[in-house]
């Protein structure tokens, strides 16, 4: 690779509003969409809220002469929406299917039904390894009583996990509250910086096979706004930079607002509160490995499709052209890592934690009533079965028996679900508690004792299992 | 690092069965599991079927002067049941539930419930990166009419995939059909070939930091007997070794059978086709990044306990001493992969193709019935209705509601279940078409043309999306 190697990557992402029956004007906007994407010739269209697979099918077909590598990722009852297209070959793909999103009673809201997930392509693009996310995360139908958020949080972390644990390292990478820029070497936690010590590289030994990503993009509605503590936990974890906050080039709605009140498709008193409209749209990238990448321009609709007048979606597309070049050589600076410095990403960890823990409490209160009611639905059920044989209010008791049944198996589901919810917020309040746990002992033992510092070694003091 | 350098590495695995009210002596043999953990001081101890979390923390306290790193996996209703001990600090750990895992309905094999996983558990020891996995996947109830097979052969690529992501490289680490031994430095798959050609190392650019693991090892009860397509699909697919089959000091049961007829524990009429027992738990291992490992002891249970005469569980405890060291620099050898070269992993990889798409047509064939039979519910509800509201066989019709709701509720969620099965079989089985196409390409372009080779271009072929 020259020294002056650079790499001009064009991305697009939309959430494509695509719900049979329900979302208007679907075929149109899917074939406006169809003609846009082969106009512009993105090297990656990444698209959300495709839940018909005959859409995709359709989009497949006449994205196929320009975009020949195309992938529906599949997941749920009905599926994750996700699909992405592609330019260039793709080496690997995988997904991974969100632990909690939402709950199966909820049929009107339907997000359960979904199975949403994430989905990872692997493309190599002139020698660099691009490892390309795109995500939907759980829907927010109520900014004032939201029940979901918890799940969103969880969600919001187990992504950032598994970016960090494919692409990152599970150990590598982000430091505490370093505050990384866009290209900047990032510092590395002390384990790494120890093990370096340890092990320098063996010219000749084939170490570059267990390589991870050079670059890594994540795009996708992430339903949350760029404050929201999912979006903060999922960039301070990850490290990843936010294209619009990064950009110098930028035209489009105002504030990145991906969701415009100028769009006939949205709901508008749902953006009552919000003049300009929210922005839960993203496009995330990170360079590592020695590469610098840089958002050059970054686009986005405007309520209003490109070239003719109705949008393409109820979202606003983002489209956004990245830089990515070799980076020279750089020095690793030390870590210094001071409790004020490291304040930011702890505080998160900590506001993320707290936030499960209340979920945790309230999955298992939701799993004890459920157990109350199945108690009384079995005494109801035995003394129906009484009255019945007896006589009497025979009919009335016979008549009762339906919804008596009922009542014990949703309750049981109730309670099945719940139980689940518990474990599944439970484990993510244990990761986010050893993390804390780290944080915490480097903390205590100071900057000047880092480099020896064995890292993890709170697993065992008992607070985190519980 | 020394070029001496040598790690040894004690391990333990056992499937505890620990089914609360249900297994037998379970205090008794959790107390004495606990004794004998301590007295050996193993460097980790990764358990199966430990159900009870009372139960991991009853061992967390009495094995905290040993092993003072402890984590439990907790995952679906029950739990996955996976937990690990460690005398080292815990780096970190995350877990990966399978999509299918059996079906809620059958209740009483309960898999579902569980939510089984994977665990994986990061350690930095002496400098070296371990990835160390513990597993256990769905049970075989009938090896004669096994409803479940193909769960888990989408179980093991799932497994395979994720160690594959995490720990080796997406596109990294294992050729076609080389036949990997231990300790030997793997061919690499083409693409990894011409990155290295184009990207050599940089000295000084902090690449080390998106590193993997350099030791990978998983444990656990597979439920797979070692020629099971399950099994062969996840040792080709990920290169590792079987401890029982690469060591040269080997002392336990007869054919290293980890259910044994000599168990008290064991129900030996499931046995009896297999006079010496079935080997269903596996210690597996592998080495990359220009590191050796070889497994030189392994010794298991043999139906009784090592020192009192009752078994420590139905399963016989694994117990391994793999060591681990510095491989010197090594040519990495070109990739000479002929049609013949490439067969053995090809027809594993085509057998679970075909297992999964029988097993696609077979969920989608529950689906449709049960929509079918949500159909008739429906009628017959109406049908009841009407005769309720007539008189004349009124008490019947109102007698038969409370099947017929029964029914339809039933029915609807077997419909559900199917389609959740149907999606998550279509995803394992589009990740190994997109495996075999990228195979059938390089076969077609023959092994000349390979540097220049860009592996996945089939992607857009359409054949993969069904």
């Amino acid at each position: 690779m020259k020294p002056n190697f650079s790499l001009r990557l064009r991305l697009f992402n939309l959430n494509c509003w695509g719900i049979p029956y329900l979302s208007k004007h679907r075929a149109d906007r899917m074939k406006r969409l169809g003609d846009f994407l082969n106009m512009e010739s993105f090297d990656l269209a990444l698209l959300e809220e495709v839940w018909s697979e005959q859409d995709f099918q359709y989009l497949r077909q006449k994205l196929s002469p320009t975009y020949p590598a195309a992938h529906y990722f599949r997941s749920g009852v009905i599926g994750s929406g996700l699909c992405v297209f592609s330019k260039h070959p793709i080496q690997e793909f995988t997904q991974h299917v969100y632990t909690l999103n939402g709950y199966p009673y909820m049929i009107h809201h339907g997000d359960w039904f979904c199975g949403k997930a994430v989905g990872l392509l692997v493309l190599h693009l002139g020698g660099l390894v691009l490892n390309a996310y795109v995500t939907h995360l759980h829907a927010e139908y109520s900014r004032q009583k939201d029940i979901y958020l918890t799940h969103r949080v969880a969600q919001a972390w187990e992504l950032a996990q598994f970016i960090q644990c494919v692409s990152l390292g599970l150990t590598g990478e982000v430091g505490w509250g370093q505050g990384l820029r866009g290209g900047q070497v990032p510092t590395y936690r002390r384990a790494e910086l120890v093990r370096e010590e340890r092990l320098p590289h063996q010219p000749g030994s084939p170490s570059h096979t267990s390589k991870k990503a050079d670059v890594v993009l994540l795009c996708g509605d992430l339903n949350l706004h760029p404050k929201d503590l999912g979006c903060r936990l999922l960039k301070e974890w990850t490290g990843l930079h936010d294209a619009y906050l990064e950009t110098r080039d930028f035209k489009g709605s105002e504030e990145g607002c991906t969701m415009v009140p100028e769009n006939c498709y949205v709901n508008q008193r749902e953006l009552e509160p919000f003049p300009f409209g929210i922005r839960i749209d993203y496009v995330l990238y990170k360079a590592v490995s020695g590469f610098y990448i840089s958002c050059k321009t970054l686009r986005t609709t405007t309520g209003r499709d490109p070239h003719s007048g109705t949008p393409l979606s109820d979202h606003e597309a983002l489209m956004a052209t990245l830089c990515v070049r070799h980076s020279p050589p750089q020095h690793i600076p030390s870590p210094s890592h001071g409790p004020a410095e490291r304040s930011p990403l702890t505080s998160i960890l900590k506001e993320a934690w707290t936030e499960l823990d209340l979920g945790v409490a309230q999955a298992r209160w939701w799993a004890t009533f459920a157990g109350y009611v199945i108690g009384l639905g079995l005494l109801l059920l035995a003394l129906l079965c009484a009255l019945a044989a007896g006589g009497g209010v025979r009919e009335v008791a016979i008549l009762l028996w339906t919804p008596s049944v009922g009542l014990l198996l949703g309750a049981g589901a109730v309670y099945l679900f719940h139980m689940q919810e518990a474990k599944g917020l439970s484990r993510a309040r244990a990761e986010l508690q050893h993390v804390l746990g780290r944080a915490r002992e480097a903390q205590d033992l100071g900057p000047e004792s880092q480099p020896a510092l064995p890292l993890g070694q709170q697993e065992g003091d008992g607070t985190e299992e519980q």
